[in-house]
């Protein structure tokens, strides 16, 4: 049984623990990825998807989660039902950051992704538009345009997350997870949160299927 | 005399205290506005402004700021200019913050403005491409995809504002300046900062033509 999360950038593929991405564009039909259950935050990857894998089975309606939150992605659903308490920060294209507490989403907010904030800064102005230094000082006030705009777009995502982290246990996934995961002690970081929620989804699948 | 400074946007003139914006295309050459100073952060709009104004005079040679910054733009130097102590906010299509110490430069920062940040969350995905809702209520997580985008926008410009401001004076200019002064009390707003930056350079020049 194979788990794929498609997002806006990446088809993210999960297998006995393994996880590896795959570009839409790329994507060949393999047998031995069947079965296949999926969720999605994009209709055109997910399209691209069922032209390969027809049988493909979407989990978005077995994702049940205690939230008030109107619209909330299949990802930060899934993610989010992989644990019980702390914060969840999904961090791609775009960083979404959830707040659990005994199984109840409390709510969440959506930032830049870091690459985001790079092509963000060059819409600006070209003058803006070098890539992050990602090794930047945040210690101390930045002193070049190259910094300026790092400092910017680092340090504002880790105070973000800080303010919403509280004494709650913070849990890293997606791209940038790992590199976020640094800046603070005690984190987890876990490329298979939202696949072991669609794990705890299948389940219920198959509950419901045994009545 | 007027006074105009050039950014990514408009093209910002002042005439005795009097503040107002033009877009480089609706530009047109009046006697009136003679003599011109200018300074720029734009090399496209300085054309424009040339080709109306052939005898307006660039004043970033005459603004001097003590900084070890590389590269600060002769608008943040002109607004750095115009106090001696405290952190400025700069908030067009990019926030740009410096920090003045008894008339020395510490350091700044750029963040994306509040508007650029809208177009960020487009380019992600249409989904979270809608307008900010900056009447948002930052002490609750937000519960909606509009509220979620418009909270991480606005709550991490708050945020990194705060952090930097600490004891410090805060004066906010550009087009946002209004709207994120007021969630900082003893905040200043002023438009005309980076022109009374402009008018000590003047002095500065006319001191020299003295000599």
């Amino acid at each position: 049984m194979v788990l794929c999360d498609i997002g806006n950038s990446y088809l993210h593929f999960y297998y006995n623990g393994r996880v590896w991405k795959v570009q839409a564009e790329k994507l060949e039909r393999d047998e031995a990825l069947l079965p296949l259950y999926y969720i999605s935050v994009n209709q055109k990857k997910t399209r691209k998807l069922l032209e390969s894998f027809p049988e493909a089975i979407n989990l978005a309606p077995y994702m049940m989660l205690d939230t008030t939150y109107k619209g909330l992605g299949a990802d930060r659903i899934a993610a989010c039902r992989g644990i019980s308490d702390g914060v969840i920060v999904d961090a791609g294209s775009a960083i979404t950051v959830d707040i659990m507490q005994n199984d109840i989403h409390l709510g969440g907010y959506i930032l830049p992704g870091l690459a985001t904030f790079g092509k963000l800064y060059r819409a600006i102005s070209p003058i803006l538009g070098s890539d992050l230094n990602l090794a930047i000082e945040l210690n101390a006030f930045p002193q070049n345009t190259r910094d300026a705009v790092s400092y910017g777009a680092l340090k504002s995502i880790l105070l973000m997350i800080e303010s919403s982290a509280k004494n709650k246990k913070l849990y890293f996934t997606g791209g940038d997870g790992k590199f976020l995961a640094r800046f603070f002690s005690g984190a987890v970081q876990d490329d298979s949160l939202v696949f072991k929620g669609m794990l705890k989804s299948i389940d219920t699948l198959n509950d419901r299927h045994k009545d």
